[in-house]
């Protein structure tokens, strides 16, 4: 295949921000023999201190170097601000946002999304290698680029536009972050009860397991499937009034989805 | 330790049920040396013919033999009614069931409970070695013996009351009913958006894999810490009733949760 002649050489790339995106993305692209890290920026040096040894720091956006691509990996309303600040023209500038449309990229660059899907804390390692990256690009020259970047660190590439990887975006608020705080609320009922929350990490992790096999509507188990008024009831009497709202929605919303099966 | 004579020999275990527990503990019993399942009782025939070269099966209640163990693993309405159709006095009757109060069996039975905390399918195996199993008995030799049964199984055991075991299923019903019904909505989003669910699918796993290392409240990540009207509406406008419903909640719970440590 015919491929174009910068590509033969090493990427130069610079990332903004110091966030967990940030941290993750930068660690990996440091030990990557396609990419060359030129600069990390972030507004708060402290963010990025650990890196001094590694990589040409700045909180100066005033000092950016030339690169080939600007990743903007800072918070979604802090995107437009950072990159207008870009003080280069025509550059490849490409966020690292789920929900924010490639077009809100400064209008004199090149513009992209590399957005990675998936959950970053800076406490946790991640293996890149089975990340979802989904890339965009305004220019097609562009999109081959960001093509090569996501092939040295991921094989699970896919092509979006903005509109399809903003529904991604929110199906993946309600599998991680919506998750995440129905596992709050059971480690709660847990505290409020002197249970351990750790007994219920092998039910959780069998839940989430299942969904490799099985289908989410397949894999849903009895007694949620049922809606039995007296159960819910003596359910509900159990429960904070938080833990109510969210009892009472999912049993209707689950009877719904199922009550016709039964 | 001393030991009760009896439990040098093998516990003569029946187990009345067809479903999705009653499957699997059959199976896991029949592999195990401690146990002897002497039979195996289930309304339909048909939903237990699968086991008719490995054990005795019937559908006549009246037909049960004597045991040491008879374990009621039915939905938790039919509790009641099956278990109160068993014969023979004195004998050690216990449900599976997290939120059937113990007292709930028959009055002129040794009673107990042999709660499995995880979430089964026909379609998927299940590791036991790691599954919490709490017990709970009406008389201390009863409890000696769920203990040997509990630990030819599993290495996870506890000693719950009625009352705590209901909530500790009921934060059970949060983190595996609950979840897999986001996972659904996930799915769903997904469909009515040429996106494969597949695509997910890490994100899902690193979300539930967190939970090894950190409490919840520590893996929540942006944006649904924060709660920016504009961007709430966006997605609401997004979404079908049903999930704006369940988006509006948890937008809404989790910055109650978090808004005032922003």
């Amino acid at each position: 295949m015919p491929q174009l002649n910068y590509l033969r050489f090493m990427i130069k790339v610079i990332i903004l921000g110091g966030g967990n995106v940030a941290f993750h993305l930068t660690a990996i692209l440091l030990n990557n023999t396609t990419v060359n890290v030129v600069q990390v920026y972030n507004r708060r040096l402290e963010k990025i201190a650990h890196l001094d040894s590694k990589v040409l720091i700045t909180s100066n956006i005033d000092d950016l170097k030339e690169a080939d691509i600007y990743i903007i990996a800072v918070s979604d309303d802090a995107i437009a601000n950072i990159s207008s600040q870009i003080k280069f023209k025509d550059k490849l500038i490409v966020h690292t946002s789920g929900s924010t449309a490639m077009e809100d990229l400064p209008s004199n660059s090149r513009k992209g999304v590399f957005y990675l899907l998936q959950t970053f804390s800076k406490e946790r390692e991640i293996d890149f290698s089975d990340i979802p990256i989904c890339i965009e690009a305004s220019h097609k020259k562009d999109l081959v680029l960001l093509e090569k970047l996501a092939n040295s660190i991921s094989n699970n590439l896919y092509y979006f536009d903005s509109v399809q990887r903003k529904y991604l975006h929110i199906a993946a608020v309600f599998v991680n972050n919506f998750v995440n705080h129905l596992y709050h609320i059971g480690s709660e009922i847990c505290e409020q009860n002197n249970i351990p929350f750790e007994i219920l990490r092998p039910l959780i992790q069998e839940t989430s397991a299942k969904i490799i096999s099985l289908q989410p509507i397949d894999a849903q188990t009895r007694p949620a499937k049922r809606y039995d008024t007296k159960t819910v009831e003596k359910h509900r009497s159990m429960l904070t009034k938080d833990q109510q709202e969210i009892y009472t929605l999912f049993t209707k919303s689950i009877y719904q989805t199922y009550g016709k099966k039964l």
